[in-house]
């Protein structure tokens, strides 16, 4: 065996607290598998975790001395955010420190700079963690599945979403009162923005999208529609037509160029995607040569999370304990091979469509709206109509249509919103058959 | 850029051509990935393959000259069997050359001593092609579940005999039915022992046992049960109690050793196992840390196959490329920190059981059966009786058992079949929850 790797670990919160532990307590079988033992030099922590035991391990207060410790090899950063986070990944970078993070909003918006950076003094970021928890979906796209041109990836990358939707469905709950309980359950946090607008979501889908395409991570390009104007209704008419509503993540490659857009979608009931329940997270990639491959697991947790970030540790060790340079790019090509694509605009991206209305139930009003439709070349798959509730005048219609241009979506549903037979907005949601 | 790294195909059958396409298709990205161009500098094939045009690549008629070829850095075995290929891998390896398969018995039958000719010559065998086609599951128990001690995995690793269980179940059909449909549709060889009575799933199992718990290769201590005696009604009966019935191999560490068992498995329904359907493949990997994590695609064919092949050579080349050494070792453990864990006997294997049996339909029988399973210490969780069909005095008499010893189970139903009342065998099949 050579010479130990050593890790300091910032931040002790959930996951550096899980990864302590995960390191502690694997420690034999880490070192049989890096060649090498890992050891945890340093911990750098504002304060103690009572869910972690340091033991001798020597800790700082100061997050910064981590960084600055000569012992140290590889930084783990963990204290989130993209403030303090990108000036101590700086710093460790610029002292010649491999690091490991779980940082998705780091890696998205400031992951370009970042892996520069780290280029320059010849180190390596790993990020496994960053992205659907302890999933090795990074090692997928950027080794297992290198053989490959990936034409699209669609994703569970958010358990909380995953969660509300989950419940809405199963017991028929609305969004506010689940989002409440997973608040209590501390599945979501005091502020759920991040998660039920899909912002999380898209920080994961630029990075995804980034390592399957070969491109430079574009996070402000990211289209992000949340699940919180989702109703009951919806997901139960949605099962009346055979699918399940999911918050997918999807970057799909074409001929004009690169989709990257999360929102509610309807999936068929049949697809395993839209059998992932509860927190859990699932990725879909469409490879060339492989087809379409899945990866399911815990998104989050402190040791899910732990178990990528060890991973990460993992990998970097093998090489280190020999004196080799980590040879993997940071998105899986060379710097110099990366092609900025071009972001298709969502009005250009073509999916099918869920739509619901309140129409006035009398004659005629079918017959406006399938020839606004038809203007628009959008042909109708499915339709649904209620027989009016006892003193109602006005009946839900749902339809899906086929394939189509989100343009002439919008220009039809303009159109039929404006209707005096139609009373509101239309609801619309994306239909994906996740088919290849 | 650095020197180009060369690759010589042997064996140009489904997998060799499919292994050339992608490699020749891909060329740009594979390179922009390997950090270097990876080219076929040579193919050994005794025949040509209408599916691949070689254009200008060297070919010669005998594999062996691929392995002795000074040109050759990375030879790739895809002739299949253990006795040809063997030769051909020993030679490539002493020839220093580094090798990746497909070829799943060979590493399961002969890894051991192979893994050790490669490091004696400091050269590696890559193989993720051998388990699980394109799912890039040997990476993830290698490196991506680096962190983890692997407590148990499940798999359905089979294609063909999962095709033929959901045409079973799907359609109501018998066994040999769907076997004859899966040979003419060319997913079942003209012999199909292999496939369905779990021979190939034994060659896959054991290879990700080792890989899971850290052990030398033992394929001769693997139980395999296949599913040739698997009829309609069992198929619907599970279903009536919840269940699917899929072809599992199960690898399970617990206090006494490691369990090894390939045999038909009832699953719960809504487990995503239970949901992998046709000529898919998936398998369900519990860590301590990480918990469950589920891979699921395409288990066979010429490029999804192909793809696992190609990313072990991007894996490669990105080392080679830089002169630098393979570092991570070919079960994930440095071979010194390999275990030899004792193999528990199936007599002491835990499981839960589903039983089938054809019963007097007269008042006493199902009291003599309890009284029997009670002295076992077996306690039943569930219980389908049917009525008799018109002008039969006998009816099938169907249990689910709580999770019982074999050893237990084995003495109830002798027991069982000795009774007057019960006429010919007892049904047995496993029972497996999966919910860690």
């Amino acid at each position: 065996m050579s010479k130990p790797v050593r890790v300091g670990i910032c931040g002790l919160g959930t996951v550096g607290s899980g990864t302590f532990n995960v390191l502690t307590r694997n420690a034999e079988s880490i070192a049989a598998r890096a060649q090498g033992a890992v050891e945890i030099s340093m911990v750098g922590a504002r304060r103690d975790n009572p869910d972690c035991e340091l033991g001798s391990t020597r800790l700082s207060r100061d997050i910064f001395d981590v960084v600055r410790d000569p012992e140290v090899d590889i930084v783990v950063e963990l204290i989130g955010g993209t403030t303090v986070a990108k000036d101590l990944m700086t710093e460790a970078l610029q002292n010649g420190k491999h690091v490991v993070t779980a940082n998705k909003a780091l890696i998205a918006e400031f992951g370009n700079e970042l892996f520069a950076l780290a280029e320059q003094n010849n180190v390596v970021i790993r990020y496994e963690a960053a992205v659907a928890g302890g999933i090795p979906i990074i090692k997928a796209l950027r080794e297992g599945l290198a053989g490959n041109r990936i034409e699209w990836l669609a994703g569970i990358i958010n358990g909380t979403g995953n969660f509300i939707l989950s419940e809405m469905r199963e017991k028929g709950r609305d969004f506010a009162d689940v989002l409440a309980e997973a608040q209590a359950l501390g599945y979501a946090e005091a502020d759920p923005t991040f998660d039920v607008e899909g912002i999380d979501a898209a920080h994961k889908l630029v990075i995804l999208a980034s390592l399957a395409f070969g491109m430079p991570l574009q996070f402000s390009s990211v289209f992000a529609e949340g699940i919180t104007k989702l109703t009951p209704q919806d997901v139960e008419y949605a099962e009346e037509l055979g699918y399940r509503i999911k918050h997918l993540g999807v970057a799909k490659q074409n001929g004009e160029g690169v989709e990257l857009r999360v929102h509610p979608t309807l999936i068929p009931e049949a697809r395993l995607l839209a059998n992932v329940n509860g927190v859990k997270n699932a990725v879909l990639v469409e490879g060339d040569a492989v087809g379409p491959t899945l990866y399911y697991g815990a998104g989050a947790g402190a040791e899910p999370t732990a178990s990528a970030v060890v991973a990460d540790i993992v990998d970097l060790a093998r090489e280190l304990s020999a004196g080799q340079q980590c040879r993997v790019p940071a998105l899986g090509y060379v710097t110099s091979e990366l092609k900025d694509l071009p972001i298709v605009p969502m009005a250009r991206v073509t999916t099918a469509w869920y739509l619901r209305m309140e129409a006035e139930d009398k004659p005629g009003v079918l017959s406006e709206i399938a020839s606004i439709f038809s203007e628009q070349g959008i042909s109708i798959e499915a339709l649904i109509q209620k027989a009016p509730a006892e003193g109602e005048t006005r009946v839900p219609l749902i339809m899906l249509t086929n394939k189509a241009i989100q343009g002439n979506v919008d220009t039809a549903v303009a159109a039929i919103e404006s209707l005096e037979s139609i009373s509101g907005e239309v609801t619309r949601i994306r239909v994906e058959a996740l088919d290849g």
